[in-house]
């Protein structure tokens, strides 16, 4: 299933994308995607329906980010080739950081550069949805817990990240800094997530092309580290790590009016312009 | 006003405690104290009930935390002495990590140490509660954003800090490291927010003993300075740092069975017991 949310920014109601590219509306089903309602239990639920017994919505509605995630979790330096070029020591272990929830927004929605900021940067990453409470699980059993996939775009800001005091989630929460989507596809619908092409492009150049399989920690061994330190809820995202390409590696960052394209292969393709 | 939650874990109803110190149910007025119910609005809403019509609560009810924040954001090395404990530079501006959500829990709720840590420690702190969306405030009107005050302990395990990867958020998340409470006494009263005096017991000797004006960075500059790089919500947590006295400084921590007691002047006592 592909899942999203649509509607006007702050009263998105939930839907889904159908076989044909229709997205139904599923208001009625269920109140939203959140920590709150996101279970196995209603992913089974929703399978049960028969997707053209749900209202149509038009085409071009405003999509938002596909669920509201409690906490939004990344992984920082997780490709090889990215932690060289910004110029960060290969980690040991997973670097674990979080952006501030207000960051949420559209897959399709503008970023906005902070006042005064000259080094706002890109990142596509794979995003991990988390579909049960999860504490001390195995590496084997970790996917288990994985409610589907989605893609983000981890915009950083890297005079913030690397000037202003060591903790990187001052870097990572601006408003509008943590685009997702276009839509959660359940985890069923993803054969192989360590086999995804992903890719970003600024105003048409590519800048980001890569595979999930290059990761240091694989998606199952991120789930099974991070809960040894906190316990998992419905609904966190994980971003897993940006491959190289961003604008720190040559010292380029976005300027306004820039288009950044993403996508991950099975996932879909999201859009920004930096305003 | 004193706020708070009772009932058993993950049920809890909002409450408050009257002139009297009984505890009485506010679950017909309010569904629960969150990021989606708390404003300004909802305060002056509960301040015009008179608290003897309310439902009185049995005195031996369980304290959940008072509220669920969207974001648990901490403030580390904010006094001067504690940052030489711990062989840290004093930073130049505010140091910005979070805790998982998860790590949320009651002011008298038991405190379990991670499976092989022998580095767990305590931290008492003035925790500051965001009352509106806060987006570029200025230090002037900052503390117009805050809805009230209540006692962190920022749990830490010093060996995930220290030694796992330089994010803090590793050492600061584990279910239980985030005791809050006993109540939410909003901004109101609470005349002085920089003159209240802090402490914390272990076993009942005195560990920790200072004063919120001994802070590097006070609230209002921290809450501005927030403001610069993400839009806090209401119901956000802000914990502004521990004073010295914490067990990194002798290097002795948390044992099985230890009593941590800790409190604030005007926002009450918590104790917790480690298992």
């Amino acid at each position: 299933m592909k899942l999203l949310r649509f509607g006007p920014a702050g009263s998105e109601k939930p839907g889904l994308l159908d076989a044909s590219g229709t997205i139904r509306d599923l208001s009625a089903v269920v109140s939203d995607f959140t920590a709150a309602t996101l279970s196995f239990a209603l992913l089974d639920r929703l399978r049960a329906i028969d997707p053209a017994s749900l209202p149509a919505v038009p085409a071009d509605v405003r999509l938002g980010a596909p669920l509201l995630p409690a906490n939004l979790l990344c992984i920082g330096l997780n490709y090889k080739a990215h932690a060289l070029e910004a110029g960060m020591a290969l980690p040991s272990e997973p670097v674990v950081f979080s952006k501030h929830t207000s960051a949420l927004s559209g897959p399709f929605d503008p970023v906005r550069i902070p006042p005064g900021s000259t080094k706002t940067d890109w990142e596509v990453e794979l995003a991990v949805v988390i579909g049960r409470r999860t504490l001390h699980v195995s590496e084997q059993d970790a996917l288990s817990c994985v409610a589907g996939y989605t893609v983000c775009n981890d915009v950083s800001e890297r005079d913030y990240q690397i000037e202003r005091g060591g903790q990187w989630i001052k870097a990572k929460s601006y408003p509008g800094f943590c685009p997702l989507g276009p839509v959660l596809v359940t985890a069923d619908d993803v054969p192989d997530p360590q086999a995804l092409r992903l890719w970003l492009s600024v105003n048409g150049e590519m800048k980001q092309d890569s595979s999930t399989a290059d990761m240091l920690f694989p998606i199952a061994e991120i789930i099974s580290y991070l809960s040894q330190f906190m316990e998992l809820l419905p609904g966190d995202l994980i971003t897993t790590g940006t491959p190289p390409g961003v604008g720190l590696g040559k010292g380029v960052y976005l300027q306004r009016g820039d288009v950044m394209r993403l996508g991950i292969d099975g996932l879909g393709e999201m859009e920004q312009t930096t305003v």
